[in-house]
């Protein structure tokens, strides 16, 4: 399996994006390793110390910068069929200077929303006429709308880390501790993905911290267990979903509100479709759980978009008034903490399609009752 | 274990960076998650949109800005035991503003290396009259000089990855693809470290890229194979090794040069001392390479150092004549990269002592010959 899609895909998002900077007055975008490289031209490239730096140029050609000993692997991604000129820097070379030396006349220039911020302000220094402004309004435009062969990969990533919450009730033991669990996790992630990104297995009370790190605890009968996993699939592409699970039988007023929870998620979910603003998934849900006196623990957005980032553009919250279209991607992940106690989410990741939402994940999303051979 | 060192370790680094800062006539630090922030207070959070930022302030409290739904897991960390204040804010309130609020009279104040510029062009909006500088110089300082506690961490990752490299003759069979052998490298990493970072598996021609990424080329008898490998443990430290196999046995050219550059290879290892510079280390290899009629075949710098990131202060490379001080943590890896044939690189983990190297590796380093079973 080939990691990168059609050259001809790139060719149509480099294009889109420099006419986007010619509409927006921007002389170039200048873009290091991460994932808005990858997604305008294929290249994977490892984040690092020495400067490579795409200019894509609203007027002239497009230009890599980058270390000459990057170069062999430069040109074995779609880059090599791209109409981009490579420009090499040696190890005692400044590479700043050299970016800035085919960019003598420009006077604004879009930097990457990731890149490092000592690479700007190098970037600023050896061009003091050229005022940096964030690269996101133009690249998010793009991203956001996921095209056909970026939905496949998403559903993609989606059944993989489905796979890997098949697995979860065999790991979920009592006696061993959120981080045995989460390494087991990570393990069964990274194969059935390319990388772990995260694992979050937050038991008991700690169920009741959204983005609890694992501890030591050790898992014991009774405990509510939060599972919010995600990885990296070969493509780049990200998968990210929550299900609950509960330590033998959970107590009738958890499975009470963990009944409106998934009420409130599923609600949330049927009302994607073209049109409707982001802010309004969220709402749905917040009426819903508010209307079960849980509104006030649910402490967080619902969702956010996903891609070649975990997080992206398009935010599911309060305020953000943008209409969705078909190509969206954003998970829907109620949830209600109760501290001290517990709390419990329902993670999944959609994407509007011209009719209604389409899903990426299918794992029940009741909660899953592990036995633990205790029925005291 | 755990994976936080003595509380007192943080309190001595974030007060020998506010003593920077004074000196320096830095208003405060801003220091968005990742190693810097690991390094400071221990707090190892996810890099997000979300703005999580400690303020390091020269003349007055310090300060971690964070959303409230990360306040459990930022208590969880060291933090809950320094004197830092935490002020948290709402899924729709803007962090940046907030940041800017607590900052009002500030002139000079320096951003993390590796904050997001997006953050970085953010806080400067909402703070015009405060220059943005690099912290880098500051925090490079702290870090690049490692504590016992440190130097015991990175021997564990070094000893992880000699465990790794110890499999890897397993893992290299005729027939299985580059790919195929870096999937596997990558699940062991993880298992015997936390996370793997990166593995580079170049075989026959590729092994002259220095930077290659595996691909579907399929490994066959005959081949050198680099193999360049490292991890992330609990702790936070990275490992880094290189090593180079080859199948079956190789011919009499490729020994001789081998030999060449891991008597290169020792020799700079042997160089290291506390007053020596870091580009003299890079010179003996270089100077025993060129001698060997190598030296132009070894295109990059001798090493990097290497603690909380795989690359960090101190570079080894031609022009900087900082000299080495114990404690001091950098890889030795000289290669040579004959195009469209082979290369070949060794690669250990180095920390400078008092009187001489403090190994972090202790895999062979001879060339190793894996049995293909053709004795063609």
């Amino acid at each position: 399996m080939s990691s990168y899609f059609e050259v001809s895909e790139y060719q149509s998002r480099l294009d889109r994006a420099t006419d986007r900077c010619r509409d927006a007055e921007i002389d170039a975008l200048l873009v290091t390793p991460g994932p808005d490289l990858r997604y305008l031209v294929g290249y994977h490239a490892h984040a690092m110390e020495r400067l490579t730096c795409l200019i894509v140029s609203a007027n002239g050609p497009h230009r890599l910068i980058l270390p000459t000993l990057e170069r062999e692997t430069a040109l074995a991604s779609p880059i090599s069929e791209l109409d981009i000129e490579l420009i090499t820097w040696e190890e005692t070379e400044d590479p700043f200077r050299l970016t800035a030396s085919v960019l003598l006349n420009a006077k604004q220039v879009a930097v990457e929303d990731r890149m490092w911020a000592v690479k700007a302000f190098h970037l600023r220094t050896n061009m003091p006429n050229a005022e940096q402004i964030p690269a996101g309004p133009v690249l998010a435009e793009l991203r956001m709308v996921k095209s056909a062969a970026e939905i496949v990969e998403l559903q993609a990533a989606g059944a993989a880390i489905d796979r890997v919450h098949a697995m979860v009730p065999d790991f979920l033991q009592v006696g061993r501790t959120e981080r045995e669990v989460a390494t087991l996790i990570a393990e069964a992630i990274a194969i059935e993905h390319e990388q772990a990104d995260f694992v979050i297995v937050a038991a008991g009370p700690n169920s009741a911290s959204p983005h609890h790190l694992p501890s030591d605890r050790v898992i014991t009968h009774g405990d509510v267990v939060v599972v919010d996993i995600g990885g990296t699939t070969q493509t780049g592409y990200c998968s990210d979903s929550t299900r609950t699970y509960s330590m033998g039988e959970p107590s009738a007023n958890f499975a009470n509100d963990y009944a409106e929870l998934l009420d409130a998620q599923q609600r949330a979910t049927a009302s994607v479709k073209p049109g409707v603003t982001c802010e309004s998934i969220d709402a749905v849900a917040r009426t819903a759980l508010t209307g079960a006196d849980l509104g006030d623990l649910f402490v967080h957005r619902i969702g956010h978009g996903i891609g070649l980032e975990t997080h992206e553009e398009p935010y599911m919250v309060a305020g953000n008034t943008r209409p969705l279209e078909p190509g969206h991607a954003f998970s829907i992940e109620p949830g209600f903490y109760r501290a001290g106690s517990a709390g419990a989410r329902i993670e999944d990741i959609v994407v509007c399609g011209p009719d209604g939402p389409i899903l990426c994940n299918d794992r029940p999303r009741e909660l899953l009752v592990v036995d633990t051979g205790d029925n005291t």
